[in-house]
């Protein structure tokens, strides 16, 4: 497994976590956005996502779509240039609602050109509000999280309760960071916009 | 479970309540329009719908298509945004017709930019010229709506009778309003306009 | 049950009579045309219908399409504004070509402006040069009528001979209009346009 | 059952055969075209058509999109206005490629305005280019049309030695021609031209 | 069974070679052009072709939109009118890749109004840079095109070695040509240009 | 079986590798671009390819329109031209995740005009970004690969630890180049642009 940093090295890309039948993992959710003059469009999703997977997909879009604005991204791209969302691996099917706030943060990401933070992943169900929903396999995902070497894990404020089945060695090393609205999980993820010097 | 208050803060979001393998419970029905810039078209619906809540969709979105201008409600946003109506959670299948007062209410709510009153609950199967016709379970669905602190829910008419069922102090403690259009629905649910104060 | 007064008392309603389980019970076919600005277009079938009585609900448009002229409807309307049949209630599965003359009247009423007589019921399989073809049940569906209130029922002419196995006292209460041709439906069942009297 | 003459009393209706579970039968093929003002566009099929009688109907219309110009038929209304081929009874399925000419003959008729003859039925596939294809149920399909008063009947040439097995009596009171290109079908299907005399 | 000539009588028909499970038979792979005014588009296939013999319509199709202007075709036309390929029986389910090349034969003949020769049947794969793939069901095929009175028989390079399985009497009648590219087939089966002579 | 060089003599093809049932194989991917005057949109995928292949072809396409600027690849190409990928044989189904950079290799010779390096095969999942992820099947592809003349192979960094399967005969033969990222794939596969000298 290669490290963390490498998979979020440029903007769109954000790491979630994920209950799988050997315990839990890490995932990398990717996005791109079509260059305008290349005529893609829409919204394509690829790595065997399920049904439920999909939708959350659509609702992160869509909270872009009605809440970007606000949020002083460039949302016109969203009409302009085809969006992509792909998890790999590329054969896995792959389901569940706990990938929304991670979707959110990658288009997000990609959409200011704002990396996401290396050292953090999430797992949080998104509504079309924006407010993070709780999910199940807190302990699995946070175990997978510390044997990845991630530092920073935002869950849902609802499953905060979970925390208590954690060991205690592995919340040690991890910053839990409850939240309750996708709008604070885009604070704490993404890294501030570079600064462009221009030469004098 | 947070305080429905929060859920509904926004304008667009109403408080339905349904039947459930164990009772009743509330559940929200979250709408989104796309910014007109951001390319959104059509109709999104999400949280696992099943046919007969699609077509309680399209029911309420029809309503508002061919009535919506008599409501006084900016109805040419229809065309030029899209429209995302949600239920969380997402990963649990629903369906049934009872969502479809509610869908129109957040579909108003949305338009108007008029919040749902953050006590009021309601169930009711819509037609297509805003007729509110009966549904099943009312006793669990106001048992549910107590649990929740609403104070106020709104029935079909028809289902009058089966208020017979409820327990007495629970229907003490809620103003239930039986309904046969909804028109009525709408005037009972929505909050006034706000009245923006321009500054001298 | 409620009157039939009060479902047809806007245009764009009729009532038609179907065969359940438990016999024969009315039904009432909602049309709605989108106001042309908020983007409707096609059309939209809802109530669960199946296979064979959605067919119908294409055949009875594409009568209108081409031969709504020649009846003095404004079907440019068809164009510029989106087309709803819905029949309530939303969850019971319906099918069969039976309903074929009454998803006819309910659009000729849509678009006329003339409401759908509120003591007519009707029953009969339309095709596409708008004959009337036979359809079953004309026993338990008269039967339903009658108890419904309705006095004035049309059946296709070659049911006629079905009325021997109807109780005559339910035909003494009953006028009903056996036809050949939809045309003769639209004239039976559709009230006069309303005259507007403009002030002096 | 009505006379055939009623049922092609307007261009657009042409008569085939169809061998059905009890023997053979009439069968009328409804054509129609969308006023253009209406919005109607592309091929709506009803009459619960199975796959290869779509396909007949699909090479029917590709038939006259190739080939109808040089048959002087007006085939800018298929770019113009919806087409429309209906089969009833609609709720029976019905399949096979042996109504293939007569599809052709109900959508030239209905484009020339030239009714078919009412004492014409016919069978045969139908290609691409126009040939007559044989079929089955020759011996039913000939006494179904004489039951029904049809006076002549169109076969594929290949079908010819099908013929044998028609009892004298029938082919007595039947005219049948063989032929092998739809081109034959059309001559020998539908009438002259109404002539237009103006007043003077 | 009629002669292969008057079959491939128009540009647009190749005869096709099949395997059946009675042993090989000829088939006729016919394609024809909407006129443009029309409003014909796209592509239409018909005849109960499976999903591998639909892929091979597709790609016979882009092999002309690549490659079909070096041919000194006439490419426009794919753009401006509709194509459909159709393979009689059309109730008979026909399907894998060897009729590629026949198909890839059909549209060229049809685009250049060159006929296919009628003495000539063909089998083979096509891919989509035009190469010809080997095939199953030499003999077979073989045997079919010498009973239908074909002289002519292209099949794939690489199934040269099957011919050793068939009757040396058979090959006696027939001229083979082993192709390895769907140029060489164009070459060998369609007639020269029409030379249209001017009245002087 | 035919060299590769003769399949990969045009730009637009690329050798892969793949697992069967009796081992490994190469395979051939072909890529074309509709002349754009044809009116050929879109993507089209065939060769019997199963959901997760068509998927990769998805994240190949999407990768060139949002990264083949950088590549200096002339992506106004991918808006104005359909693009079709083909994996013969037609017939044979084929599924899996690891022709990824395989496709991407197609594409970006289609684009470029350069060929891929006849001595060249190539296996790895692609992901959005450009990442080459591992696959199953080392052992059998490089057999295949060596087999078929082939000398050069690429495959994902993260198998190199399954280079030790092979036998040392076998990788005395052949060149093995790891790689990380599609963007090393293209640099080593890619003939060079071919200079056009112009007359003096
Ligand atoms: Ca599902
Ligand atoms: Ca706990
Ligand atoms: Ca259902
Ligand atoms: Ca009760
Ligand atoms: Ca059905
Ligand atoms: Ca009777
Ligand atoms: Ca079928
Ligand atoms: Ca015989
Ligand atoms: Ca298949
Ligand atoms: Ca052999
Ligand atoms: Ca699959
Ligand atoms: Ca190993």
């Amino acid at each position: 497994q290669e490290p963390t940093e490498r998979r979020t090295a440029v903007p769109g890309v954000a790491t979630g976590l994920a209950v799988t039948g050997a315990g839990g993992d890490v995932l990398y959710i990717e996005a791109s956005l079509a260059d305008a003059e290349t005529g893609g469009t829409g919204l394509t999703l690829t790595g065997q996502l399920g049904d439920v997977m999909k939708e959350s997909a659509h609702i992160a879009l869509s909270f872009l779509r009605s809440r970007g604005a606000e949020l002083e991204l460039p949302v016109t791209d969203l009409r302009d240039r085809g969006v992509h969302l792909h998890i790999p691996a590329g054969a896995i099917p792959k389901d569940g609602p706990s990938a929304g706030i991670t979707m959110t943060t990658a288009l997000a990401s990609l959409l200011s050109g704002r990396k996401v933070r290396t050292d953090v992943a999430m797992t949080g169900e998104v509504s079309l509000t924006g407010r993070v929903l709780p999910i199940g396999g807190v302990k699995q995902k946070l175990l997978a999280a510390d044997r990845a070497g991630i530092t920073t894990v935002i869950i849902p404020r609802r499953n905060e309760p979970d925390l208590d089945d954690v060991p205690a060695e592995v919340l040690d090393r991890l910053t839990v960071h409850p939240v309750g609205d996708v709008r604070e999980v885009l604070k704490l993820a993404l890294e501030p916009a570079e600064v462009l010097v221009a030469a004098a």
